[in-house]
């Protein structure tokens, strides 16, 4: 972090700068410009904040040169972190797909889901419990009775279950059901769900937040990794904008850049990035070629049935069609599509 | 609601709908238009949504005629709601400035800004004891001891308590000390801190999320009503933008459009939404113009040495030049300032 | 201009960085931290920016220490520009309004709302005679014959004109019309039409662009200033945001802040900034109340029957009732309106 | 169009909203709903507009059924249109790539810069002659002389060249020069400029604003299309959001999109959406698997030295690899790369 003290800043500005920093055990080094003294602070940054400093009479600006985030870095970690599951694995040469219904409905329709996107190659299977909805009259979700649900389809199918968690409360009756437990977008910042989840042993798929920055998204994985829980997954799921045609506007550059940054994997969600069902399988393709190391589809057998977002699911049908188109694009990219046989 | 038939929708398309919308115990009123059929939804549309319709085969487009918030809305409660404390309300004539450092840091610092904001003319004491940060690294509040300082002050200077709660599991603790519960920017879509604080008997000021329309916001308060608590006070703090010299950009036309909208009485908290203490004295001032029913305003008595978001806080000085500037803003459009002698 | 190093940058990329900054005629001044070598630029940073210097091999981070604005800076003019016009000014004490309908629709209507607005105490009568829209098929407005419509209304009213110039190749005749060019949102970066309004010697009314930052605003100024012509005058009109009930969110904290960035003069266009007529009286209040030099006010004698924009048109009783409702907001921070009485 | 009527809206109110419409030479079909009256509007809605009607006493709401673009809709031309030039396409199975600097420096660099992109594939060279500064101290285009020089790349090479146009006035200049008119995101809708581009015979890239809605950006198209050029090609460039690692956010699912409501090709610029070279690439292959039907990529032999957007610019030996990476992802949807033989 480096300090650009005003043009006419005091001596006893810079001496209060100094010892702001000496006081949580960092070193300072002082250089004078032309202009402007620049203060540099030596050691490990993260436990003091810019706006600390900013705040100080005589400080002109304050620049960051490390980014907040430590554990979540490529710098901490250079090669990108593979989240082992059961027979296979995310952020490996191979892109697994996981697909279902955005909330579990009943458990017919659900086993029908569960054993149709098996046959076509998905590895996981997502389906909410507990939904997290914008009115209170709509449906919240099955509950525990929805967690039963999920975890008789994996037991016929062989899927794992991932699905998402509203409340600290809750994170052990979840975890008791789910393979992996999923932080949705509006909890990106729930920092209670967050720590608690820092603690159990289950991969947490987080998703980014639909108006958060690609660095806030990466400081909510610092928590849960500085909570001990070394298996976050994150989960770009479009971002809001002003455009109206889409729901949320999937921004796909998160991807190459994440994966700059960090050495986490990073999965797509298009059915909640665009909010149309029309435009999921390109935008799928696109995420494969941008990088994606998995892919979150919304599926259901009936889609104007779906008790919610029915507009953004897939048919069967589509689901086929959208995974045999994937094969080609991640071999040309040098990976392959788990459960599909690009060569078929 | 409305249903448009697209120009070649067949007749079981048309059946489809309108067994759809029988399904949930409404009834239907069909127009046959030139190139459109139209169906009209009739009876109370709360428990049918948009998009359940829209996915039918043959639908061109769903329009949604009322608000889907009912408690919240005007139409609902024709008079304002007056949030009635201790001595004085929210929502009435007189508008109660409530003010305090970001988050609560010691015994000392609380006490003597209590005292400082009580005799300028503050109402409320405003303190973070559990604070939501960004960095898992960042003090994260003092907890319960904060939340007992917050009602030693109260014991000793009169003024109430608003504070944060950021879990399901702390709402009743926090309820223990505090007068008035916040929900904070990040948490205004956690819906189970949502239903929990609206089964409480304590008046719960909902910050507007930085990625909120004014819509969801009012969905979020229909949350807390529909459980029962009827005293949700609205807080306006500013929404995310490209712009970059503010750290949010304070809507102030929300005002009289939520006003328009709903009963509910609206706070504004230009510390957060502008994140610069040197625009916040002007936008009190506006806020105050545009209709605002109460202020949320960060002072510290010495901002350099805050533990948090010391950038935006007013020294005690800017404070008091603030309150004195409101009274005549205040009287311009027919109110008061609590506190605050505006013929003095 | 401050250039940080990689820790890991050799010898040459420092020499390859000094030498670039040399190139241009500025100077160095060099400073090694325990981590980063610090290059500091000496000298007028105008004509080079930071990309150019943030593509080099070993670069960390370039942070520009100045505005990238100059003659527009409140450095360089320290007090507010006061636009002086026929018998009121600008940026001064009054604040002047500037009133009329969006479109120049028919000689009978401007003349009736120019008398109308002219009695109520506006100083300026607004009316766009080439009008930017959206659609192809929409009205573009009357063109010349509009802009001797207006000249006809100053004339028997006394109101100054003020309308909008859409091209290059229209500033001489619109000039030769109007007491003030307007550049509109769509335009604030026509970089070929900032540069004719800068070589004349009429006032400029630049509006902020729909999805402009602060800074990207004043370098439009800039562009302006630097032409020569020193009258420019801000318009805050709103930005763009994912907010659906309003048209735009007026941002009103832009006033303070670029007041403190600059010296010309802002002011406040609410009818743009909400499109919403019911929203306007309250955010002309708060625009006053936020240190606003002036306001533009759509008004039409029958808002039922304007071309374009009569959602956000007063009527004008509702002009008349705002106009009074301003004079004590005025007052109360310590200015008046132009053309009221504040004491009746 | 659809106009409901508010429950208490009075019979005056109705023939006032019946014969607004049939003024402008349409026709309605009324319908009486249970609450609400409908007047469903008949014929060629173009010629008016929601805000019409909207403004109109008694009315509670419009909804417009059909798009307000015509001939960019996919419903007026089925087919997509397939730009010819000479010796390929823009439309078709073949993607072609336009490559080249942000702004042409001087002969040599062009020269250079031409020759390496037209051996690694690309169809047209892309260069700014006259370039849209934010700051007016920033090197603003070579003007003319810039045109001589793409003229003369084009002459050796074979590539075609497309370049910016910022001023109508400029159009018969720059058409005498380029195969193809580029309009600048900051120009999306300049009208003025739109409108003279609509009357020459040359293709038109038009950019979209990056503060401009799918919707606005056909719009802008409509304007050219009406003016009767019937070459558009759309670019995809970013969009402006609140990230602040990336300069824009590419928004890739538009392709898909506007692919479906239009019949025009469109085009992406990953460099100047992401504005990183680092990120472009992979964004690249996103845009082809997204269904893109060309590329815009910034290739500078030395981007260290480049006068505008070094930062963005692929280096020769980047570019070719990007080239390469192409060919299978296009062959993934059944397409190719113009120039990259993807069995090679």
């Amino acid at each position: 972090m480096i300090v650009v003290m005003k043009k006419d800043a005091q001596e006893r500005d810079l001496d209060r700068v100094v010892s702001r920093i000496r006081d949580v055990g960092l070193d300072v080094h002082l250089s004078e410009g032309v202009e402007h003294t620049i203060v540099g602070v030596v050691g490990d940054v993260r436990h003091i904040r810019p706006e600390d400093l900013q705040v100080l009479s005589g400080v002109l600006r304050v620049v960051r040169i490390m980014h907040p985030f430590k554990l979540a870095s490529r710098e901490f970690r250079e090669e990108t972190s593979e989240i082992q599951l059961n027979g296979f694995s995310i952020g490996g040469r191979e892109i697994p797909v996981m697909a279902g219904p955005c909330a579990v409905e009943n458990r017919e329709t659900l086993m029908e889901t569960a054993r149709g996107v098996r046959a076509r190659g998905a590895k996981v299977l997502r389906g909410g419990a507990f939904k997290p909805r914008t009115s209170p009259y709509s449906f919240q979700g099955l509950g525990e009775e929805g967690l039963e649900f999920m975890a008789e389809a994996r037991e016929e199918t062989g899927l794992l279950v991932v699905t998402e968690v509203l409340s600290p409360g809750d994170v052990e009756l979840v975890s008791s059901y789910a393979d992996i437990l999923q932080i949705g977008a509006r909890n990106m910042q729930n920092y209670s769900l967050l720590h608690e989840v820092g603690a159990v042993d289950k991969p947490v798929l987080l998703k980014r937040g639909m108006m958060a920055s690609v660095e806030e998204w990466l400081m909510s994985a610092e928590y849960v990794l500085s909570g001990g829980n070394q298996r976050v997954i994150l989960c770009e799921r479009g971002i809001r904008t002003f455009e109206g045609y889409t729901r949320n506007t999937l921004d796909l550059s998160a991807v190459p850049l994440v994966k700059g940054l960090s050495h986490l994997p990073v999965v797509v969600d298009p059915s909640h990035g665009t909010g149309r069902s029309d435009l999921v399988p390109a935008m799928a393709r696109a995420a494969v070629a941008a990088g994606a190391d998995g892919l979150l589809i919304e599926v259901h057998p009936r889609p104007e049935e779906a008790l919610s977002d029915g507009p953004q699911s897939l048919t069967m049908e589509e689901f086929e069609a959208m995974m045999k188109s994937l094969g080609p694009i991640a071999e040309a990219v040098d990976r392959s599509v788990a459960g599909v046989d690009s060569t078929a």
